[in-house]
């Protein structure tokens, strides 16, 4: 049986057969349910799962390929799942950034997932999430979910993370900027990369300052780190102070909370793949003129059994 | 009835019944179906929708608020549906880039339209297309759509577009440039703004010949245009541009085959949209103990009837 060897794959924790069985999962592959079944589930309770999440450019695969690094020399087996903002059409991942984790690439220990939004209309959250399962199930004890902090699907990933750390950098412009506001609530560590560049120090200040205001606009007690990824500057306290807030998560609840808002989301994200294609189906066969408003031909389309 | 009252709103053209139209409809209000039915539907057909797209630090709001001055102009209506890469907590607007577009907050002529992610699962492009309609329905001839070209929601938004605008500037880092391939094949217009900038003539050159390769990689009509929006240079070539490109898909049929595949995606949006309550009810009744696979507890759920 071709899942028997898939199975084997994943017991002998084989870069390739982890890369196979992710991808039948995400194809909703009959083979899907005995794949995710096969895992050791306190595996999976157990991983930390690491979400590192801000805008183009501020340096977040370089930051990753660092705390990659760190945490192999802990002896620690990395997953990371990289969700890239590619083409709905090409549905390819792209390799620049990607090419700096290379360094990883024969290290068995290390394992890299793209993943593209392929143009679906959601499901990308319940493939994160089976990835995230079949990484920590196949002996990954953390795993980083790298995601540009921008559109919808993308933030709803990053609720997937047990720890949040955003990361921006100085002289990425206005737009940036207002993003930030937002990405601050989520974030449970602030990074300033790219600290030896100017504007870094401003850029701090004002993170330190906003977090500290807590509440609505950000999380008191999330602290700002300063990093020179490409130096690896900066990176250990940065692994330190994700370790304190993984502990006091875990201490405190918030980690079981965040798991469970997270385990409904996907639970939700597959049954909303599963129904999918038999509404798509429906619109084909449904011969509609095109006219008129889409939402009354979907209530109609629904009320057909 | 309020109902009434939003009707004679949309007739009168009223920026404020427009407003709470869209809001009704984006709540999926009982109200919804008689706004929609009311739209007329030759308006929306002749309407020009036009995307905006590109990484943040572009200038795309900079950039779209000359476009609307260019349309006023010509005397043209002007709706524009920007939406904004803001938190999916907070469900906010961001105001920062919003502000520069004051310069028409006296203008009943231009209908200015936020539109947040607020952390839905899909609903995102049912809610911009509605939104459409209801601004060519109530007399906008064009329907301006500015995205940040990342994320993939945002993407299916611009397949709403009869035409899209890619807007990319130098200097944006490593990220943006991987980023561009996949955007180049939706653009059917490239903008290299901030032109006066070092490397302006290096990035137009890059997307020129990305361009001219056509096929895969790119749209072999798309045209490179380059303006520096701050001080209005371009500007009228680009608008004579999309106005080319407007034509000849109107006579090509391309216009109209987009429309067709928007149609569908939006009837689909929307039946996902109306689905999602049930299912989210059925997660909370269902006292999941949140163990084991999330994809076979969402098969478990659908199987309840």
């Amino acid at each position: 049986m071709m899942s028997e060897q898939i199975l084997k794959g994943l017991r002998d924790r084989d870069p390739r057969g982890i890369a196979r069985a992710i991808s039948l999962v995400e194809e909703n592959d009959p083979q899907a349910d005995e794949i995710l079944s096969s895992l050791d589930d306190s595996l999976v309770d157990q991983a930390t799962v690491l979400g590192i999440t801000g805008p183009p450019g501020a340096g977040k695969s370089t930051l990753t390929d660092r705390i990659i690094s760190n945490y192999r020399l802990q002896g620690k087996r990395v997953g990371v799942i990289a969700v890239d903002p590619s083409s709905p059409l090409s549905g390819g991942a792209i390799l620049g950034d990607r090419i700096r984790m290379m360094g990883h690439a024969l290290d068995q220990d290390v394992v890299v997932r793209s993943m593209a939004a392929r143009g679906r209309l959601g499901g990308l959250c319940a493939a994160a999430g089976a990835a995230v399962r079949i990484l920590a199930g196949s002996g990954c004890s953390v795993i980083i979910i790298e995601t540009v902090g921008v559109g919808q699907s993308e933030m709803d990933i990053i609720r997937l993370a047990d720890i949040t750390a955003l990361v921006l950098a100085p002289g990425l412009g206005d737009d940036i900027q207002a993003m930030k506001a937002g990405l601050l609530e989520v974030a449970d560590l602030l990074i300033v990369n790219k600290a030896d560049c100017a504007g870094a120090e401003t850029l701090a200040m004002d993170m330190e300052s906003i977090a500290r205001e807590g509440g609505e606009k950000g999380n008191e007690n999330a602290k700002v780190y300063t990093t020179v990824a490409s130096e690896g500057k900066g990176i250990e306290d940065l692994i330190a102070g994700i370790e304190t807030v993984d502990a006091s998560h875990r201490k405190s609840g918030e980690r079981r909370t965040r798991r469970d808002k997270a385990y409904d989301l996907e639970v939700l994200d597959w049954a909303i793949e599963m129904i999918k294609p038999s509404i798509i189906e429906k619109i084909k066969n449904s011969g509609t003129e095109r006219k008129g408003d889409p939402r009354l031909q979907a209530v109609k389309l629904l009320e057909q059994k």
